[in-house]
């Protein structure tokens, strides 16, 4: 089956210079993918013929007149930018005309935007935004929410890991993925109260073999590899991401500092390679009816393309039907799954905010 | 004047064969210091004859008979080891004998057996655990809270911001340290319900002058230098001082991977050592009646040195005296500093850890 993948080819800090060699390239190497350019059609047709690329049936330009900035309210994204790139390009994940989509766009507006236009999964109370992390065991960790969800009950949480496990199992075919509930200690008396009482539903699940809960890990676990998927708060989730991203910026400015340590940097590259943050591009914003998928803002071709990848291999792989199934299955008496249909039509517009803030 | 330091010896994961070395070498570069050593005597006495340090008129070895363990329950340190290494070097405190204390025991234990022979400082609710970090203007960046207190009203945050504030001006000599709070973004309406609310607080002691508020800080911002010190919850602090510490150790890791990397890394060891967590040993306890600083269990000698370094440093700046004067200054009105002489007889032995848990 051909996939369908929508890009918002105008968001993040480069726009078209990056998004459309990114699609290109992305192209080449995925025989069964086709891909829907939004954006500003002269802008995008003249970036692809720079790339010898406007005469490829499997590119499709979709024109969209407006463009959500970086720096643009929800507010804005939301009300007044109707015909954004980043809108349109969701919309053709609604309409059924892509798979899934990718934007670089503001993550705030993207997930506010995506709500709207998509609505929330039944059964799933609160989108979240799933990335992943290299480890040390060469694989890649799992870790949500990382913004979407400053303030977090138990329930919460408890969804993220469900939707985390469908994640990381649908793409990486692991058929139980382990997970870690992100604490200050192992001991399951460790954490704050919103953390302990998750740590009980987490349990209780185990117990009854629905979910393969390892138990509480910590920040290093993450880069250990001990388990598939880390769950915590948005909160602390978007603070330690960031710090993470700090840290590896310092180091690249620390080895140009000296001639020899650049010497260095140049032998070392393949173990900086390994670690490289773009490779590990693309956030999947989970529990909406429709797979977006959130590229860096500053993302380059390269680290843009794997955000690209990431959205073909979740959507190659089913995840929307994974994770209603799983959903409906292990949330059967919850009560938020209860009322199936008030949570089909529940209001997106106005209270999209409501109890959540988006941060990245 | 003299400055005297006790040295809990038995601490941390490898005791004596660290810290005697590390006080050795400290004393050599520290004219005006006096080192106790507390410990089992003769373990203690075979490790200085090893060093040729038996005779060395700076260093004197005081008795205890019991060690608490790396994983002993908070419990069991407070209640069953009363001559314990630990406990023994912070009584040298209180008792006067020495002027700060250094420990590389845990930190759950740590933290509680300091509370109960210490007691808290007047105006101060909950004492701290504060960190540096390296960052990209050269300087340190201090961090609290890492961990003692993982569920923080705003309040607790507040007095962090001043506690952290002080131990920055003391030590590095800035007359108004700036400080961040870190959040998920920098615009004051982002954060959770406790960090909106803190905001709150700094704003106003910034707007009367009494504290240098910054505002709001990202993850990121603490390896950019943006301010002196950041604030955050326990929690918080905790997961992402974890986070960061693995993803060092996995970059070490993945430079001795292959011959190649190995060689990067040792043209760019000028780089890495600029980088390197040990030479940011030594977390200060703050808020308690007395200095109590922190190792980092698994630390060498080289990284133990340090935290005494940072121990010296404190007392040798007077950081309890500037405290509890900037606690009384900028505090007065608190609700918690006014029943001054119910602060000062809390009953710190039952429920030290009321509210609060230890993490590191």
């Amino acid at each position: 089956m051909t996939i369908k993948i929508s890009i918002d080819c105008m968001g993040g800090d480069h726009g078209p210079s990056v998004t459309i060699p990114a699609a290109i390239s992305f192209l080449k190497k995925q025989a069964d993918a086709e891909l829907v350019l939004v954006g500003v059609e002269d802008v995008l047709r003249a970036e692809l013929k720079k790339h010898h690329a406007d005469n490829n049936p499997r590119l499709t330009v979709k024109h969209a007149s407006e463009v959500v900035a970086m720096d643009d309210p929800v507010e804005v994204a939301l009300r007044r930018k109707k015909d954004s790139s980043m809108r349109v390009a969701i919309e053709a994940v609604k309409d059924g005309s892509a798979h899934a989509c990718v934007s670089a766009g503001n993550t705030g507006a993207l997930m506010a935007v995506s709500r709207y236009v998509l609505k929330t999964m039944a059964g799933v109370d609160r989108p979240a935004i799933c990335s992943i992390m290299p480890n040390q065991k060469g694989g890649p960790t799992y870790i949500l929410d990382l913004g979407a969800n400053v303030d977090c009950e138990p329930d919460h949480l408890h969804q993220f890991a469900i939707m985390g496990s469908v994640l990381c199992s649908a793409i990486e075919g692991i058929p139980r993925p382990t997970i870690g509930l992100l604490n200050v200690g192992t001991e399951d008396i460790k954490g704050n109260e919103a953390v302990k009482a998750t740590g009980v539903l987490l349990r209780a699940d185990a117990e009854r073999g629905k979910l393969n809960f390892f138990g509480n890990v910590e920040g290093n676990d993450i880069f250990k590899g001990t388990v598939d998927v880390v769950v915590c708060d948005g909160f602390v989730g978007n603070v330690m991401l960031k710090a993470i991203e700090g840290l590896s910026r310092f180091m690249k400015t620390t080895f140009k500092e000296s001639v020899m340590s650049m010497l260095g940097a140049l032998f070392a590259r393949k173990a900086l390679k390994k670690l490289n943050p773009e490779r590990y591009n693309g956030a999947g914003l989970l529990g909406l009816k429709g797979l977006v998928f959130k590229s860096h803002g500053g993302a380059n071709a390269y680290a843009f393309e794997w955000a690209i990848k990431r959205a073909y291999d979740a959507a190659h792989n089913n995840v929307q039907e994974h994770l209603s199934a799983l959903i409906a299955e292990l949330m059967p008496s919850s009560p938020i799954t209860a009322p199936a249909t008030a949570a089909a039509v529940a209001p997106t517009s106005a209270p999209v905010l409501d109890g959540q803030r988006q941060a990245l």
